[in-house]
């Protein structure tokens, strides 16, 4: 693997490529999760690279929404398991919730491998993969229609980080509150989910960690005022502020 | 292959996506390459995936200048060779230009699957895997400073498409006039080079193509008013409007 040099002025962006690529060489990132991760790092470029006060915001309300779930469910894709397995396993801990394993390109060798991951980061239990307990999301096509009938078809909230449009819109029609990470505030994900955090997932759920870890703490008041759409809209604004400071001079 | 229904809102992207796909199996592109189209189809999506008036104006600055130079050379990565090979042969016998083959994660394997494909669309001669003939380009650590003595090492103007910023600065430090594709207007490489073509290779090869047939055609005037400073202030600007004008009500 080429070393990134420290001077280099995209080198935290270039070390979580390398780690992307290492996900992909064990067998856990898909060809496709290559192109998405890309896709994401533009936004987060025009983002500044930073978690927004919008992120910040949506992470509050996916906090207070998890935890106060009857039945929280984290779907865990082969990009997340490659970016953060331990704060996918951490934060099923503190929220109470169960981790399943669904992917787009589907194919349970890859499958097998991000259990073993998140399992190595202190998974208990990883849904998803035992056929006697594969259900159907209605409304829905691709292989990511199966899910596990202790998991993502039961329950009431599900995390959601990185994913595609179809399959949030099939789980909102099933009744799910939806929680997701894209960095593409225009997307059919971020439009349609209940709570869009668009921030870096590196960035992001090491936050929605922290925040949930302090409200687990202490006795929550439940009342949740957070508007996703005008929340996604002050990040489209804070992407246009960040162009007008950067557009060069002519 | 997964079959991409036509319906599907991003139906062209998610084609292009597979081709790339196909590229990465057929030993063409780098992994990273897979990353690097992500990132690009991301500003493309702002754009408006669509080829902008900035973007027709660097094109017609690139064609005048291809078919005005000495000693032009397209140099050719995995991506652009899976994308548009045909485009590329085209472009180089209508502007006169030698092409050659440079890799960021060079490898003579991928190197001789790109020439094979380059030829099957009719290049002569694909300069660039000769180690006689290699030279290096002062300034540049990576692989891509071995460049051919016959190609890009004595060439007045370079194509460059889908560079990276390193080599752009090296290529100018070492008095070449650069015309790069990229769909990141604020990129190094659109910063640093003389001629930046904001858009999608697939839109603007094409485009490029038909306005250098139609300028070989007729006798040029060369005097060449273009900013690319500007032209890509321009660019960013467009991506501003796109955003104001698909700013969801909240």
């Amino acid at each position: 693997m080429p070393l990134i040099p420290k001077s280099h002025p995209r080198a935290k962006s270039l070390q979580i490529r390398e780690k992307l690529v290492e996900g992909f060489d064990h067998g856990l990132v898909a060809k496709e999760g290559l192109m998405a991760h890309g896709r994401g790092e533009a936004f987060d470029y025009l983002l500044g690279e930073k978690t927004s006060r919008a992120a910040k915001n949506a992470i509050k309300a996916a906090a207070i929404t998890l935890l106060s779930a009857k039945s929280p469910v984290i779907s865990v894709n082969g990009n997340i398991a490659t970016l953060c397995p331990k704060e996918i396993v951490q934060l099923a801990k503190t929220t109470n919730a169960k981790i399943e394993v669904n992917l787009f390109y589907t194919n349970k060798k890859r499958k097998n491998k991000i259990i073993k991951i998140l399992k190595k980061y202190g998974a208990v239990e990883v849904l998803g993969i035992n056929p006697k307990k594969a259900r159907q999301v209605s409304g829905l096509y691709s292989a990511r229609r199966v899910v596990d009938k202790e998991g993502i078809f039961q329950a009431d909230v599900v995390l959601v980080p990185l994913e595609d449009g179809d399959r949030t819109l099939a789980l909102k029609k099933n009744g799910k509150k939806v929680i997701t990470f894209d960095l593409n505030p225009l997307s059919r994900t971020s439009q349609t989910a209940d709570i869009t955090i668009v921030d870096n997932v590196i960035r992001g759920m090491k936050e929605l960690l922290r925040v949930s870890n302090n409200f687990s703490k202490k006795k929550m008041n439940n009342k949740l005022k957070f508007n996703n759409k005008k929340n996604l809209a002050n990040t489209i604004l804070e992407i246009k502020n960040n162009l007008s400071r950067r557009l060069p001079n002519a």
